[in-house]
């Protein structure tokens, strides 16, 4: 008898992207009916490339939804003491309810200071420790951030079991591996962080039900690295030998091994920028009691 | 050919406690010698045996050092208003260097609020959100809780390589279990956190290298939980069906087959008063600029 090969099914962000979209309209329409209008601010300090990219990415979707939008555009040589101050003119802005600040600053900056200024309730991409502690402590009524919750998100939409799943997270950063890490424990998944100083990595990746590769190197996780039947989640963004866009995940080399795998680009990054979104409309509700 | 059967080294919390200690002593002189007088104040709410027993313990731990301990203790009927007010007078006394609040708290306080009321360069037991997030961040200059801490020092100091190290932590509480992962992640093993929600529990602990029990079951851990020759560090403290203390790991079940395992009691508890203190000179030195 022959086994026909099945091929993984890639599971694009669009579609979870488009359903919390769905949703936030709702929600946001509700609150404008009552005169309340949920704003983000982005605080950027000069104009990088990729700064750029992504708030671009994050203004259309918010204001797809409705949520208003305003950049605090500051100058790349911005003083510590400046910096601060415009942060702090966000935080008592009552009609601004999410701040994003893009990071990193730039050197002159004090990031390790100025995390501490952002008020945690407006905090939508977890820059405060206040947020960090909450996403640790598993308390829902914190902002963890934007890329690991859309990574859960993602799971979650096309119906992956995580109660008591192995899930290994590749790559330990405090903006996905860890926070990923937390919030997958959340949902009672078993969770294994591996990263470089790993032994045997692909041993260890290739026992886990769930794999979630954030990393940061292009197509590392090769058909060794992933379990017959995982679902895969790429979370890395690189630029592969040929200058296009590319996963930490050799995508072509595991998709005949994997269940599902997220497409880079057209994956994760698809649904950032809704969670940032609804991050927004749902500090908007907590400032307004809702 | 026989094979001898090898026993397990039963691997004692004193030893690491006295080199601890001997640390100490020297630091703290020095610091004498300069008019600095290292002081930690415990904030202790009505008198629960719990609180009681290890207060015993950690007055004695800090007073054999050269520690100035002070005890707070307040009406088990105390105001939020109340307690917060005691709070902030030892966060305001200058010569209070280190402070340990008892928790849980009775319940007509909001620990939820009191935690961020903490001075988070006084708090050594990880009660403030900052020092939590600086425990996932692995930024070494926060105040990590003092069990988890104390199980990474017995590790250390009975030279188990950490470096890549398969670590399997059984337990996600605030208390030891995520911060315990946190930490032996700073230390570059690989982290797995399993709890009462994990599928073929045992199958997955058997796997590690090393083994961390904070489940707090008595004897739990059985001889098919472990893997041949693994380190085992048994956090819990329960009583087992004789009233005798017993740890979360049956002990005489799995000491021919592990390498190493901390005792209950005499193990991990004897440690964790020493973290303590430590930490109340680290957090001396800090605010006197050392």
């Amino acid at each position: 008898m022959e086994v026909a090969a099945t091929k993984g099914q890639i599971i694009k962000g669009k579609p979870v992207a488009d359903q919390i979209s769905e949703n936030l309209i709702k929600e946001v329409n509700e609150l404008v009916k009552e005169g309340i209008n949920p704003k983000l601010t982005i605080v950027r300090v000069g104009a990088r490339g990729d700064d750029l990219a992504y708030e671009r990415g994050a203004l259309k979707r918010c204001q797809s939804v409705g949520i208003t939008t305003e950049v605090l555009e500051l100058p790349e040589d911005i003083t510590q003491e400046q910096y601060v101050k415009a942060l702090e003119k966000a935080n008592e802005d009552k009609n601004v309810h999410g701040i994003l600040c893009f990071r990193p600053l730039p050197k002159q900056l004090d990031e390790e200071a100025a995390k501490y200024v952002i008020a945690p309730e407006k905090d939508v991409d977890c820059f405060s420790p206040v947020n960090a502690a909450k996403v640790m402590e598993g308390d829902k009524s914190g902002f963890p951030p934007c890329t690991p919750t859309a990574v859960v998100e993602i799971l979650k939409h096309y119906n992956v079991d995580l109660k008591g799943a192995k899930v290994t997270v590749l790559g330990r950063s405090m903006v996905v591996g860890k926070p990923a890490a937390m919030l997958l424990l959340s949902e009672n998944a078993t969770v294994t962080i591996c990263h470089s100083r790993t032994k045997n990595l692909s041993e260890v990746t290739s026992e886990a039900d769930v794999l979630v590769a954030a990393v940061g190197r292009a197509k590392m996780v090769k058909e060794n690295f992933v379990k017959e039947g995982a679902v895969v989640i790429d979370v890395g963004i690189n630029v592969d030998e040929n200058g296009k866009l590319c996963g930490d995940v050799d995508t072509d080399a595991v998709l005949e091994k994997v269940s599902m795998i997220t497409p880079v680009p057209a994956g994760v990054g698809s649904v950032t920028t809704s969670i940032l979104a609804k991050h927004v409309v749902k500090a908007c509700k907590l400032q307004n009691n809702k």
